[in-house]
């Protein structure tokens, strides 16, 4: 048994890094966040949270904390190391466990922002209690948490999950991991405005219902849209909006069905930015998967949204590692 | 610890079905088999491998037998069923677990065929130590256990690893599952002469290399080739059969490029007739897997062949679920 009482999440992520001390319950004490491009290296990094982070750590008393979970891009619960994470301005292999030992004199265990979240969500979210779900993160990217036997899947080389590079189209939209039609070109947030961008730039038709439309009418106005202004436009009505949803969740939804057949899971949570479109996303998705699933998977898979508030679900997720 | 001595092992099939007595060890000590489709009934057909086995087991002991484990197609680890098996004779939901306790009177545990395969080649075969690795039956069908953290996956409803059922190509063939574009069309026994009748029948050049090939003679001899056929004419040289083998490789190795993704295991072991022709499906299967991997699995997974003689794996497999 565990006699410890507090451990420390820290969510990394591309721009923001959110981290909190959090009680064995899921109790958040202390939370605060920072600009992780703000940061030339991860020992600058490392170093500002420290200092936002000792007193309270002090505070509490640093023989009461068990240790520190961290979640971040492309990292590796095996090696404690970021590995070649295109979304961080830090290159090549950072060895963060190691950096965050180091610094804190406290034992770190490192896995991916994705995983970190489906261990949140299973202790404390929408999959308490459930032994095998698809935890999937749509956000600037998409990743993956996929729990299986109630454990989460690692890997061999603990680089399991990477549900966004599961290839969604053959040969479609070109990847920054440098393949084609990698889900995460279509049913992220940025994947979400190329395909508005596509259908606005190429629909030249004047005569359509959407001619008025907000979305239209923002695009002109801008040349460009964002993942935001496409839900505003759909909350609003319009119908393009509304079919760059749908085309969305037919990506997202047609590639799920196809992880289902391997995982066959009692619910997929869908978590993030795009996620917060509620049934505008999670409508089609679930459409287009039932559409495309084998038979003996029809109508037993629910597709529910985060039980966790967006930047906690990482924290408490990060931090419950640490009780492991 | 297990003090008994023996269990039983069978593995049901399409068309045949072996059985055999297992010592914990792996050593097979009785082994027959029967034609499934000779019997009506499932009680029909338990009864007839009853009638096989009961001789055996009163003179090696019934007290020294652990149970019963049976690998089946489309059969549910948590129920005990077989739901809707396209390739057998009985329909609609099959209480299999039950009938085989009733009649051998001794605990029985049951899973699909792949499964119990997959079982066998950790236990005894290929993937002896690995904890995440990837078994693909290529058989009439295409089927696959998927284990993580050394245990296999069954998912919530116990219906996880149809990697058949996965998508190889989008609104591709028509599968007997109803759908389209399951890698089973693709990439099993049925799959490969698909695909030489499309390009025996299409293709009217006679200009081509292949016009006096090994293939297309028997195919203009015979109006049809077989996949065994296809291995020959590989073996013999034939340019057309090993066109073939290279689309059906391409087609598993893509899709198992996307597995990896997901699971990230150590390797991937490939068995069943389709797989007996060697490097004529392993190295194609092994060039697209790489060419369409994340680069951070490139050059870490192992294709290979079964390490079990092909109607052992299953019996093996079945009989250690019955020590669990």
């Amino acid at each position: 048994m565990q006699t410890k009482s507090f451990s420390i999440g820290i969510d990394i992520g591309g721009t923001n890094t959110a981290f909190g001390i959090v009680t064995r319950r899921g109790d958040m004490l202390f939370q605060d966040k920072l600009h992780t491009k703000d940061y030339e290296t991860p020992e600058l990094f490392i170093a500002a949270i420290k200092a936002k982070l000792e007193p309270e750590i002090n505070k509490l008393g640093k023989e009461k904390f068990n240790g520190i979970g961290i979640g971040a891009p492309n990292a590796n619960f095996y090696t404690g190391e970021i590995v070649l994470a295109a979304n961080l301005i830090w290159k090549g292999v950072i060895p963060l466990r190691k950096l965050a030992e180091d610094a804190f004199e406290l034992p770190v265990a490192v896995t991916n922002d994705a995983n970190a979240t489906a261990i949140g969500e299973m202790i404390y979210g929408s999959a308490k209690g459930m032994k095998n779900f698809i935890l999937v993160t749509l956000g600037t990217g998409v990743g993956s948490g996929f729990v299986a036997n109630g454990q989460l899947i690692y890997g061999h080389d603990g680089f399991a999950g990477e549900l966004g590079h599961v290839i969604a189209v053959r040969d479609g939209r070109t990847c920054g991991c440098g393949r084609k039609g990698c889900l995460e070109t279509y049913a992220s947030a940025t994947g979400i405005v190329r395909t508005a961008m596509e259908i606005l730039e190429s629909n030249t038709d004047t005569s359509g219902e959407d001619k008025e439309g907000w979305l239209r009418h923002s695009f002109k106005k801008n040349g460009k849209v964002s993942s935001s202004e496409i839900h505003e436009a759909a909350v609003a009505g319009d119908p393009l909006a509304k079919e760059i949803f749908d085309y969305t969740g037919k990506m997202l939804g047609q590639t799920l069905a196809d992880m289902v057949a391997i995982t066959s899971p009692e619910s997929i949570i869908l978590f993030g930015g795009l996620a917060k479109a509620g049934d505008f996303i999670l409508a089609p998705t679930k459409r287009y998967m039932e559409d495309n699933m084998l038979a003996i998977f029809k109508d037993k898979i629910d597709i529910i949204p985060s039980g966790l508030v967006e930047r906690d679900a990482a924290i408490l997720g990060s931090a419950a590692l640490a009780w492991e």
